[in-house]
């Protein structure tokens, strides 16, 4: 493992990039190591790209994504110079290796499908040129992974004026994605458009992707950043701190309820109760119009030590109960905006919703 | 120092404890060891109790105050056969130094104070009858504790029904008095009345006060407890988990604006926007008829490395901004009723909280 593994030490490195041509290699931000080490890692086997997903090296449902992209072209440099019947074996025993490496990860298995399809279509070509075609397939998710981002921030930044306080909770930052992120890609839009922010990042709660991630992220970028714990979101709205809230999500229903991060739901009631917007910043492909209403979207309950050992010593009794559920579900009348890719969603309603997403967009 | 503290390992000890007669010695529970073990301290020199004080060994303004009651009994033992000159300059030099072991805790002054009058009264009486009169007094504070947090949880207790869920934020518990605590004393009463209640415990970032101590008091005493981050409190809220929410309260203002932990007001609010009655239970001491206003009430800012350095390791970046308010404020309107030992002030208006506290009780 760690002789496939090298690593290189950078400033602010892009959460992933590819390097070099059809040899080349995947490095990326190994995010186990922030916020206290910004150290990239270099994948040269399928094997590396598996066990950097796994441990949540790279996360993020769009960064997943690209990873597995180029952990196809990985996984196949050594059938290159191969027949095509051997090309086409190991191909298959790649997308279903890397299939497993994070079961309930949506984005991993569409960007192998995608992949493979593009194999299928060319039954003909010769290993080589396959290869060519799968990297260039591969830089195509990350480059619609990019213009997604940027389409959501530069929507997004309208929302916001000059010298806003704005609230965050979790990371729905660049480090999720091959861009900018979807929240943060707004903060980011609105610096570049010479907007001053002030962004106050929740904690979040057991697992910290505020104060590890997002904090961190905005650092990096020079955006000014107050960490702050949950508890504190509604007081620093009482003391008239923050204007406006923008957050990511993880799954959107056909009338605009919204599950994202635990917390978020409290952070939008707050936001409700101190007239504040709350804006939620997601791609297309976050909706399933399957789901007629957030109460269909099921809550993944996680593990009790994420509460009670979290951080490195136990800090609640011995066989204390625990309630940990990884989502909560912000219904869309809470929601001031939706920002996507494809425009804003304002107000939040079925029929807003389905007018600025076209149908063959959400159902992906 | 440890030639001077014994430790003895029980199962649930009382918080503090007088073993023994004048020669006795103060006894308490080590609450920097909790949750994850239950040691009592002994304490035979005015030196361990002054450092069990500074170390939060023993904390809680009620706590505090009991144990420096006793703490100047402990200090007076070596002079108990000196003559009453000698006994008067140890009983001013140990006042001074114990007072010094927490410069902003109220009770601490109080009952050092309180010790004080009563040796000035009697400067007459032998060291021998001094001492005893003394004990005499830590032991009625003590019992002034427990009786206050006995009818705490006795006129609270009728606000909940048998079957409820009840949500609390921070430790306003036993640990933090002599006797059942405020918050929890409520809890203990309404179970000791047999309602069946489930308790859900904020786990009370930064420091984690819920997590360390409330889930660990509820469990000794058999009370149904869920140890949830404090993001979640809103969800729990929103599934219908909980019925009512009862906080401790740190100061009162006399028109019912109550500071208590960060994160309290953020809780008062998610259970008004859920139609949950947000409750706080305090002694009569808490109420400082000389703030006009909850606005007038000074908030302390603690150390950044609570939050980003405080459960063993670093969880977010080098030099991040962090803004950490040890307290905040809820307004009384979001207040559904205070429970004094007194009785329970409902509605809570500057007229009923001077119905029920007469004026004498609250400009202690």
């Amino acid at each position: 493992m760690q002789a496939i593994m090298r690593t290189q030490l950078t400033s602010t490195p892009p959460t992933l990039r590819w390097q070099g041509d059809v040899d080349g290699s995947l490095w990326m931000i190994d995010q186990t190591l922030l916020p206290t080490e910004c150290r990239e890692i270099e994948c040269r086997s399928v094997e590396t790209v598996w066990e950097a997903i796994r441990s949540l090296r790279v996360r993020g449902a769009p960064a997943i994504g690209v990873a597995a992209g180029y952990g196809m072209v990985v996984g196949l440099q050594s059938v290159a110079n191969a027949d095509r019947a051997a090309f086409d074996r190991r191909l298959a025993e790649v997308a279903e290796y890397l299939a497993e490496s994070r079961p309930t990860a949506v984005n991993l298995f569409w960007a192998i499908d995608r992949m493979r399809r593009v194999a299928a279509k060319k039954a003909h070509a010769s290993p080589r040129e396959m290869l060519e075609r799968l990297l260039e397939e591969a830089r195509e998710i990350e480059r619609e992974d990019r213009d997604m981002c940027a389409a959501i921030g530069r929507h997004g930044a309208e929302l916001l004026q000059d010298g806003m306080g704005v609230l965050t909770h979790c990371n729905a930052g660049g480090l999720a994605t091959a861009g900018d992120g979807t929240a943060l890609s707004v903060f980011f839009a609105a610096a570049a458009a010479g907007k001053q922010l002030h962004v106050y990042a929740d904690e979040t709660r057991p697992l910290l992707q505020g104060a590890r991630l997002t904090s961190w992220e905005l650092m990096q970028r020079g955006i000014p950043v107050t960490l702050i714990c949950d508890s504190m979101a509604g007081w620093v709205m009482r003391e008239g701190r923050v204007q406006a809230v923008v957050t990511g999500a993880d799954r959107i229903a056909a009338n605009g309820d919204a599950a994202n991060k635990i917390g978020t739901y409290s952070v939008a009631l707050l936001a409700k109760a101190h007239g504040i917007p709350f804006y939620v910043a997601a791609p297309s492909s976050t909706f399933d119009m399957s789901l007629n209403s957030g109460a269909e979207i099921p809550i993944e309950q996680r593990d009790s030590a994420e509460i009670t050992n979290g951080m490195g010593r136990q800090t609640a009794p011995d066989g204390v109960g625990v309630y940990n559920p990884a989502f909560d579900v912000t219904p869309a009348e809470h929601i001031a905006a939706l920002i996507t890719e494809k425009g804003v969603v304002r107000p939040v309603t079925r029929k807003t919703i389905a007018s600025v997403l076209p149908s063959d967009r959400t159902t992906k």
